[in-house]
């Protein structure tokens, strides 16, 4: 085999895909808003099979609707994978997802024109719904596809907007014929931005991950009574809004109070009737606990569960729990992650051993094969917004890095 | 003059006229939902209308769509003038403000049948958006009546679906020919429905209400940055959800601290973009406070004022507040009051002196003219629920006092 060391990624290529995955579900401020299964994620995975179909990658979708464009190696057998997923939330960047995709498809494309046959076959993989913006949970297809969710639970799954994975599968064309968990890669390694500060602030090119937070998701219910606001005294209330902005609250006081590396967030608040002189009658609101640590996480749950039942008491409302998602923190492949570090010194990027503090596929793909993740800046460290960014050197230096490390892989 | 002190409502026809009412925009569990002019509104407003041209009212309808069914006494001038709204919030009830409207018309009816005319006109009046659920500030109607917002001003409010009152009211067809603030009556009584629990849990029949609370609204918009939640450290969150979280437990505990009658209630709230793993960019969330005192009123507004100033810096947001709506506490006159005491005492109906904790079109009409107000309990307090009930003797004993308090100033 020849000296593969030279090969280099195109950036300005990965660069136009991204632009033009981009132009799909196109928001204000250059973002995007393709939620999973709806009419612009449908057109964005056309989108990317095209291209799949042009790097001559035998493209083949299971029964969740993910998408593998598999590459043959000189000898059969598990191949190497990447990927990421390509659906956004509501008010998405350009680069979550979408760029560990189209650099795996940048990779395939440098290959195909160097001639060069890996001795593995490559896959790069599209999942479906990582974002779990419209429906729970979140990583949902690498979730399936690792076998920690049932094909029949997944389908029956209900969106915020009512609609069901199922039908919208349907709707959308992408209900494939191979059966969920067909394809056990050898290794994953995935391609992210950071979506987070802490390579931007320390002037740090790359993250070599190792680990990941664990995630609890839950929608808390709070039935109260709606009654009149100029004339029900305090002591007579059951209002489940005051519930709901006393637990936001509380949830901010715990994450700081446990320290350490624990999150807590409210991203959704909903009020019925939601009207200016009416006591809530129902609050629906969704908490989000992250943390390395699989004990702390446990235990804010539990502080989280006896704050809302002394808090059901006073106030006098009823407080219902559903998990909508529930991940320990994943340990990835120390030997993947050493070989990213060392693939990434021997380009000349600086690189660090780093956590992730979102969820991602790569952490469903490690329970059935060796796996870890290469991060690149987000400057300021800002996702899930439309003025989430990366340097076009940091998404060439990520890509040259997933490049190379792939390579090793498919030779192993 | 004849001896009128035999006279009396028949409770079957007006508990008649209160269910048909009721049927329009009718909701499950017995409510209605009849927003300031929607459709069903249009629909209720006719149903009035006809009713009134069946009493042989004179019907008049202003710019803002208030009407007016007008009764001619023995001479001209200045009428004595009863009513309210039915226009409903979205879970209302089918007592609150209806009831007051259709007493008035069953007095009329009364005073019909027995060939009664009044020395002065008696008008029955409905008017526009009381309730202020869809458009802000409520009492619209009235107050435009009353000269306390132009016109102009008032058809140019947007509500919260983006709709105008100009352009709904000539949608619906309540443009009326006569001028705002053309009746000005000599005195006017509004019979209403207690919305709070004091009559109930007293088991007093009727109250006789001399003063109003004052109303204080505001919507606060508070303008953060959306950000992944698994990946922004606590110290770097601008998050729109904790400040509306933490703005609504601390006005449940100003209120506490304050005592004496101050009520403070959050009704509305609204994240951007409401997902469960996006921090928050947007809140927008109403603040309703309210006191009998007025300086306590505004004690109430300053301290809120400094708290989202402190909070606004500490989280790094900006905090906008939007007055929607502003009355000082109402004191009516106490010679109404003490004359419906009297009519209670005469029929045999126990009653209470007391303050009104909503409010009410009567404080509006309260700038022009001599006004008060007669309760009848709401049982269990409830109010802007569909659960809203007051027991039909209670109707009837109310409708009665008015009945004859109107007659006494008609005589005047």
């Amino acid at each position: 085999m020849r000296n593969l060391g030279k090969l280099r990624i195109d950036g300005e290529r990965l660069a136009a895909r991204l632009d033009a995955l981009a132009g799909i579900g196109a928001i204000e401020g250059g973002g995007c808003c393709r939620l999973a299964l709806t009419d612009a994620d449908k057109a964005g995975r056309d989108q990317v099979v095209e291209w799949m179909r042009e790097l001559g990658l035998f493209v083949r979708i299971d029964a969740i609707g993910n998408i593998f464009g598999v590459r043959a190696g000189r000898e059969d057998g598990a191949p190497v994978m990447t990927g990421s997923h390509i659906d956004t939330v509501r008010t998405g960047g350009r680069y979550d997802g979408n760029y560990g995709v189209l650099a795996g498809l940048e990779v395939v494309r440098v290959l195909n024109e160097a001639e060069v046959l890996t001795r593995r076959p490559l896959a790069v993989a599209v999942f479906t719904n990582e974002e779990g913006a419209r429906f729970a949970p979140d990583m949902m297809g690498s979730l399936v596809h690792a076998g920690g969710l049932s094909l029949a639970e997944a389908l029956a799954v209900r969106g915020i907007d009512g609609a069901l994975v199922g039908d919208e599968l349907a709707r959308i064309g992408y209900v494939g014929d191979m059966p969920v968990g067909t394809i056990r890669p050898h290794a994953f390694v995935e391609l992210h931005i950071e979506q987070g500060p802490v390579l931007d602030s320390e002037g740090v090119t790359l993250g070599a991950v190792d680990s990941l937070q664990g995630i609890s998701w839950q929608e808390l219910t709070i039935e109260g009574q709606s009654n009149h606001a100029g004339t029900t005294p305090l002591r007579l209330r059951r209002d489940a809004g005051f519930v709901a902005g006393a637990v936001t609250l509380f949830l901010r006081e715990l994450a700081q109070r446990m320290g350490g590396n624990q999150l807590a967030t409210v991203g959704r608040i909903e009020l019925v009737p939601n009207i200016i002189n009416v006591i809530a009658a129902r609050a629906t609101m969704t908490v989000d606990l992250r943390n390395t640590d699989a004990a702390a996480l446990a235990e804010a749950e539990r502080r989280l569960a006896a704050f809302t039942e002394d808090l059901a008491r006073s106030e006098k409302v009823e407080i219902r729990s559903r998990r909508l998602a529930r991940f320990d923190p994943v340990v990835f492949d120390t030997g993947i992650a050493r070989r990213i570090e060392q693939v990434a010194g021997r380009l000349g990027h600086s690189i660090r051993r780093m956590t992730s503090g979102a969820g991602h596929d790569a952490q469903m793909m490690a329970r059935i094969c060796l796996a870890a993740m290469i991060f690149t800046p987000s400057v300021g460290g800002l996702s899930h917004n439309v003025g989430e960014f990366t340097r076009a050197e940091d998404l060439t230096a990520g890509a040259d890095v997933l490049l190379h490390t792939l390579v090793e892989l498919a030779e192993e």
